[in-house]
Formats: structure tokens, sequence, C-alpha cells
């Protein structure tokens, strides 16, 4: 299993006028994560991205348990339970408020493809040895 | 079963640098379908929250069939497959892109709150009354 | 002069906390309004990027006058006071809500670009003829 | 003069499909350096509205030097020129990339207002107080 979190916090523009986070915002948030968990295995999505590979989103499942609010600092949470066996990639997550109450589960799931004739392709030889170490 | 279709057309802003509709904004498309199929029953989504009712949204299921592009205009149908009976709604959805392909069905679950205390409640009667004819 | 309207309505996702829309996301209804503008014309923005050019946007200017609000459906006027005379365009714009009342003025400056070498350019002749009508 | 700076990674939402951050967001850059320029005197925009003070934009102006591209981290420079003299406050801004090129110039113009009657007020004293020190 595979854990990373990273922190964002709530500006005014994610806002709306119920007095909290719009839904629609938490795919950013949950992007941002699976982000910066590849950035600490040594690697970025724009490295995959250079190589031809895009990684596009075919499904996503979010619950909303609790409200965030403006000036928040959130935490996210980024859990890849299982190594991807072929192109499809599950990441699921999870997001705490300040006060560590889980306000957000997901899961998000993405191919790897190639640019080149959008074809789907095995996650990439580089990335994979760098997340396998954490699954030993 | 109470069905609505509104067009959207897609603006630069919406598109990211894969070249298509960043997934994270399907959540608006389906907002704004569910906003103008309570428009077509001659009741608004501004009256409710003017009754001190809102609907903050508790779940978001999207499968992501077919990129959407710029300036592709879209038609979201919104379905109530059955009228809610009690604080939960379930909104389906479906888009079409401008050649009729199926490019995302969706699943969104609110709740009826009022603001004051934020309690669960049922369905306004005023909006009931006027979905209820669409379900004999 | 060559002078567009359209309309918007304001969704939910567009306010923020205060009530009001966000100052930040007028850029995308003047975007919305320039490209429907070019439409009107009988082109389309993404007819000027298929033929290799882009329109970086490369300078706003917009004052707020009165707040725009969820449900309202404002007015974008487009104009285009004179005939760009080499790469440099401007769009000149008014924002207007349902009861006529001027809420935004906005100026956006953009360049006419060939994306392959990022050369400015002058105004493609194909869109320079539809809108030369307007100025006799 | 008060400067104050902090970092932003370009995450994939903010980019559009000419592969570069869409000038829209750019408002949103600014208010964070806003808030946390803010942050750094050891208050807070969200204590401000809890004051039941609001802060609304009345005027902004941006120009567009360099695009700001995908992960790429930017640093955003707010700069307060001279303390507000009654209800106006100006903050002016520069935001640069990791190569330390000036990528963007930004003004941005608000109101201090009581939400009680939206009427005009000078700058509460608890964040003049603060500001001041950075003016002798």
């Amino acid at each position: 299993m595979f854990i990373a979190e990273t922190n964002i916090r709530i500006h005014y523009a994610l806002t709306d006028q119920m007095g909290f986070v719009y839904h629609g915002h938490y795919a950013q948030f949950y992007e941002i994560g699976r982000t910066e968990a590849i950035r600490s295995l040594g690697y970025t999505y724009k490295d995959i991205e250079l190589m031809g590979v895009i990684m596009p989103v075919i499904e996503t499942r979010f619950k909303f348990l609790l409200p965030a609010k403006y000036d928040d600092l959130i935490t996210v949470k980024t859990i890849l339970k299982e190594m991807p066996e072929n192109h499809r990639i599950v990441f699921f997550g999870e997001i705490y408020n300040q006060n560590r109450q889980l306000i957000n589960v997901g899961e998000v799931t993405m191919y790897f493809m190639q640019i080149d004739g959008m074809k789907k392709i095995p996650m990439p030889g580089e990335l994979k040895v760098k997340i396998e170490n954490h699954f030993h």
C-alpha cells in the first residue's frame, strides 16, 4: 500500500453562497493529492506526460460527510491499495479538516493511455519501479 | 419519472491541457441540469433557498465515457426516477455531445435541509406538488 | 463598430460566501461574450485555432460596479470599437443584470499569434473580412 | 511599504487547451497572495469577515507577460505601497515563475464595507495597527 498526504488551504474562490466549499471543487483536491503523492516518489505527473502518456479520469465517486469552509487547512490522504495490473489505476482518498475530522472520501479511476493514438497501455515502467517499493 | 434537458456550450476556461474538458467541471454541468429541470416545473432552486431550505450534495458518481471538447454543445439530461420519500433525493444524469454520443453518466444525491439549525427535512410541499404530476 | 450580446445564467458554482459572483469569474463571462460575438459573424474561435492561430490574453481591466447574484440572467455586450491594425485587438465589454443595471465594464487585450513558433501575426484575413462589414 | 510572498503550485485544473494557465485564474493567485500577506501579519481575512466587514473587489488590472504552465511553482508578491486613508485599499502584485521570470503584474482595488447595511467604512483598527508597523 502506498499512502501520501498533502495540505491545501481553502481560498475564497472555492466557497459558494451556502458558505461551504462547492462540491465540484473536491475533484481538484484529489488531483492535487495524487500529484503530490507521485512527486513524493521522486517523479512527477508532468514527467509522465512528457513521455507521451496521459491519465484521463474514467470514474469518480465522492462522499461528502462534512463541509469544508473558507480558510480551512484540509489534508488530502491519497491511497493506492494495490498495484495496477493493466491500464487501470484506482486512487482512494480521504480528506480531513484541521480538527482531524474526516470530511470526504473519494475514489478516482484513471487509465494510462498513449497520447499518440489514444491507446490504453500498462503503467510506465519508471513509475512502476518507484511505487513497487511500497508494496513489499 | 421526471426528465428535463438543457444545453451547455463548452467555453475555453473549462478545457485543460489534455485538450478536453477537465473532469472536475462535470459537477457544474449536472448542477446546471438540475437547476433548469426545476425551472421547467415553474419553480426555482433560488425559491427553495429563499424558503430557508438548502440542498447540500451528499454523494456524486460520474463515469467519463468520452471527452467533451472546446466549443462542443452538450446536452444534459436530468432524470428523477422516483419521488423522494424523505430528506434524500437522487438525480440521475446523462450528458450527450452534439453528435448524440453519450459522453457521461452521473448520479448526484442531495439532502433537503433547513438552513436554520441544519436539520434534515422532507421535500418542501410546493416543489413536491409540481413534481408529482410527472409521476402519474 | 461591431457589437454583439449574449446572455449567461449565473449558476451556484460561480457564487462565493459573500453571496455574490466571485470577481475572478468575470473573465469567463467576457470570454463567452467574445466567443459568441465571433460566432454571430458566421465564424468561430475554434476555426481560428484550427488554422493554427491562438489569441492569448495580454491584459485585462475590469470594474465591478454592482454584484451579480445566483440565478441572475446577465447580458454581456461585446464591443469592438476599431479594427485592429496589427497583431493587437482590444475588446470592450459591458455586463448588465436582468434589471438592465450596468454591473461591470471590462477591457480585454489579446494578440493574434501563430501557434507554430509563437510569432505575432495580423488578424487572419477570413475573420477580418467578416468584421470589416461592420465598420462601413 | 508592506510586502509579502507566497508560493502556489499550478495544478491541472488551472491549465487550458492552449497548454497555459487560463488568464481568468490569476485573480485567484492574487487573492491567495493577499490572504497570506494578511496572515503573515498575525491576522486573517476570515477574522475580518467575522467582525462583520467584507472587502469586495472594485477593480482589477492584470498584465500577462509570460504564460504560467502546468506544475510551475509560482511566487506571488503582494505589495501595499501606501496605507489606505479611507475605505479604499489598493494591492499591487507581481507573479514570478520558478526561473524568477516576472510573468504577471496586477493591481486589485477593494473597499472595506460593513456587511450590515453594505456601508463603506475605513480599514478596521485591528488590521491598521498591524500594517502600520511596516510603514515606519
